[in-house]
């Protein structure tokens, strides 16, 4: 059911991601600046954005002991952690490594280049108020960032005390996350119509959700599995997806088990979990190759229909009026431009969009020709450095499709 | 989660039978006859109807174990019993009490009177030759019937081989059921379209289904525990109620378990399935005495409507004219009598229908007035008779609502 392989080496992560950034600093970005790449798909990529470590996010109803698990999985303490039966957690605090320990409150956070924090300020002081980051030296934190969250409320009494859209800030953050975890209370399972609308807002990013159903040890096997059924069954409902979410069942903290009926289920699901974080950054990392792999292709096609669309101007007169007629047929000029240099047409941007984009250009004055050199040294890219970087991963094989 | 109380004794049971047939006989069925009830609402009821047997219908994809199933719950095999890994029973079997072994063939099956399969006629030949009654001296037979069906198969081989519908035919066993199992092989869970449009067919009988994770213990803890979440997550989406469908996780057969990490709850589950299979009998009767209370009621109101159309009605001239008015002001009517006898609204017929059914009477001629004495002997049926009946079973407390 799940792959028991060790997780690889934390260092192999990082020598790749290195690997990566210059790969994109000396092949990709060339291209994508003498093509003017980044006004057609997206920014220019900095460091930081290679750097990103993987985000986890927590979600749940209050006291379901969210702020515990990741005490739990650092092994300490975090600063700003408060831990109780009541509704404790009033904000959401991202929980990352520093030699030192800080808390940095949001407002000062949402406004640092090197965090990947900006895009909250438009949610306003309202929310940065209730925002902070808490650093310390966890080994765990090398390679990953926590999100706890507050609680949610049942009923009501939760968007009283709210200046911010709780729902808009989740999706945010789920958005960025590369996993999320729903924690459930086995003791008290409860899904509000509010937490519920959270789920939903989920929609698109299933593939990164996963259950925790916690405090199983606080009941007996019977009414575990009652439990367990009844989330599944409203899970299924509210999530459309067929494919079946994971779920980790078992007591996420350190004290010994109430109930140790479920002893050897609970440690076998809990190992499963610390063993699927600590290969999250790999995975991370992998999914950075990918999206690597697709830009240098995009990139590369893209400096062929610009480069084409040049050389098909006139010398001296008549700009305008062939530059609205190459606009005008670009889907032949697509279709010409992957004939010509043996180009997918899979690869190729969207007709419109395209068009769109070169609303700011003139193709005679703006554009250039195409520099053979540059484009061989980013094929190199695709056929040779991105795949030397994915065989440091032990799990080379099966994943060498993504590649393709 | 469950109650753990004990099964009422049989023998309770079966004198509150023998005490609904008499009450029905002496008290309720005289009113009935007086004022046609039978020509308004539903046929003159038959002691058969009330010593019908509980049905359990076993609904699952081949090889779940379903005939393992019976034979376990029976302590005996029964005969035409086939058990084996490919697809074995080839038809459907009603399993049912007698002091000598027997098999009775469909075709003869459906016509008898005292048995309750008359209506399987109307799937024909095609059908009947694919069923039959076994019939054997097992105790837990002499309350319930078991229906065994043969197993669902995936793909196109299902339809392929059958002559007769196969979904209308499990309809109709299902609106007569009294519990409906749907069983699943936790070692190899499967649900094919087929099966899938037979759970669907189910809709409306909800509370009646149960499902049976079998084969529980061919799986580890962890295994078990994807099997089952995947099982709920599939079977919320198929089936909408948001109540969770009671599941029983186990192994349903005598031999030692495989994997015994989970042996007790294997044991706790197999012991409430038996109880809630015993307690049924009791359920079956305490619903039965539900229907009966509605009958009386109807009848009670019936007679009253009744007797007033005919104390409407001219003496001499002029029947036709007033029977006409009479049905034109029916809401009327029925309001009057509501206010003058004290009778609640709620349980008044419809008025549409009553119109439609007086169509073959003729007010004056047909209609009786209202005899006073029939009628109080059917009131202490509601104020005394009914509820002494229950007062017979334990728990009668908690349903003496159902009588209100
Ligand atoms: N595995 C566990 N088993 C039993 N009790 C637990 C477990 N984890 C946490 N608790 C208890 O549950 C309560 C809530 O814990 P915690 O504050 O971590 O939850 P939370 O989800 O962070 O709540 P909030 O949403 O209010 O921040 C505390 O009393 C804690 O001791
Ligand atoms: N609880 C159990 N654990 C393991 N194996 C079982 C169990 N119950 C039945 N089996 C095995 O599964 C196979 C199928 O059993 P059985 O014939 O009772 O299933 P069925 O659902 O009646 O199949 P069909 O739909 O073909 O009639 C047989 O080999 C039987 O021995
Ligand atoms: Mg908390
Ligand atoms: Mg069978």
């Amino acid at each position: 059911f799940s792959s028991k392989k060790p997780a690889p080496d934390p260092k192999v992560v990082r020598s790749v991601i290195d690997g990566l950034k210059n790969i994109y600093a000396n092949k990709v970005r060339p291209v994508e600046e003498t093509y003017h790449f980044a006004d057609f798909y997206s920014p220019l990529l900095r460091d930081s954005d290679f750097d990103a470590k993987p985000m986890v996010l927590l979600l749940g109803q209050y006291s379901t002991g969210k702020t515990t698990f990741i005490t739990y999985l650092l092994e300490r303490n975090f600063p700003g952690a408060h831990i109780g039966p009541e509704p404790t957690t009033d904000r959401f605090i991202a929980i990352m490594y520093n030699k030192e320990e800080r808390v940095t409150p949001g407002n000062a956070l949402a406004v640092q280049a090197d965090k990947p924090f900006r895009g909250l300020e438009m949610f306003g002081t309202a929310f940065l108020s209730k925002f902070q980051s808490s650093e310390l030296p966890a080994p765990l934190l090398e390679d990953l960032i926590f999100i706890d969250t507050p609680g949610v409320l049942s009923g009501e009494k939760q968007r009283i005390g709210r200046a911010y859209d709780f729902i808009k800030v989740i999706q945010w953050f789920s958005e960025r996350s590369d996993m999320i975890l729903l924690l459930f209370d086995a003791y008290k399972l409860d899904i509000s119509d509010e937490f519920r609308m959270a789920i939903e807002t989920l929609k698109g990013q299933d593939d990164k959700v996963r259950l925790v159903l916690n405090k199983a040890d606080l009941v007996n096997s019977q009414q575990l599995m009652r439990v367990y059924g009844a989330l599944m069954w409203s899970l299924g409902k509210v999530i459309k997806t067929p494919e079946v979410m994971r779920v980790y069942i078992g007591s996420f903290w350190n004290e010994p088990y109430q109930n140790k009926e479920n002893e050897n289920l609970f440690r076998a699901e809990q190992a499963d979990l610390l063993r699927d974080l600590r290969n999250m950054p790999a995975n991370a990392t992998i999914r950075k190759v990918n999206e690597l792999v697709k830009r240098a292709r995009l990139a590369k096609v893209h400096a062929y229909i610009v480069s084409y669309l040049k050389n098909q101007m006139p010398t001296m007169f008549g700009h305008k009026s062939k530059q609205d007629e190459l606009l005008k047929t670009l889907p032949q000029v697509f279709e010409t431009v992957s004939r010509q240099y043996n180009l997918p047409m899979g690869d190729f941007p969207e007709v419109q969009r395209f068009r769109d984009n070169c609303g700011r250009f003139e193709f005679s004055k703006h554009f250039v020709k195409l520099n053979q050199k540059m484009i061989e040294s980013m094929d190199t890219v695709l056929s040779k450095d991105l795949p030397d970087l994915m065989q440091r991963f032990p799990q080379d094989k099966p994943k060498a499709h993504m590649l393709e």
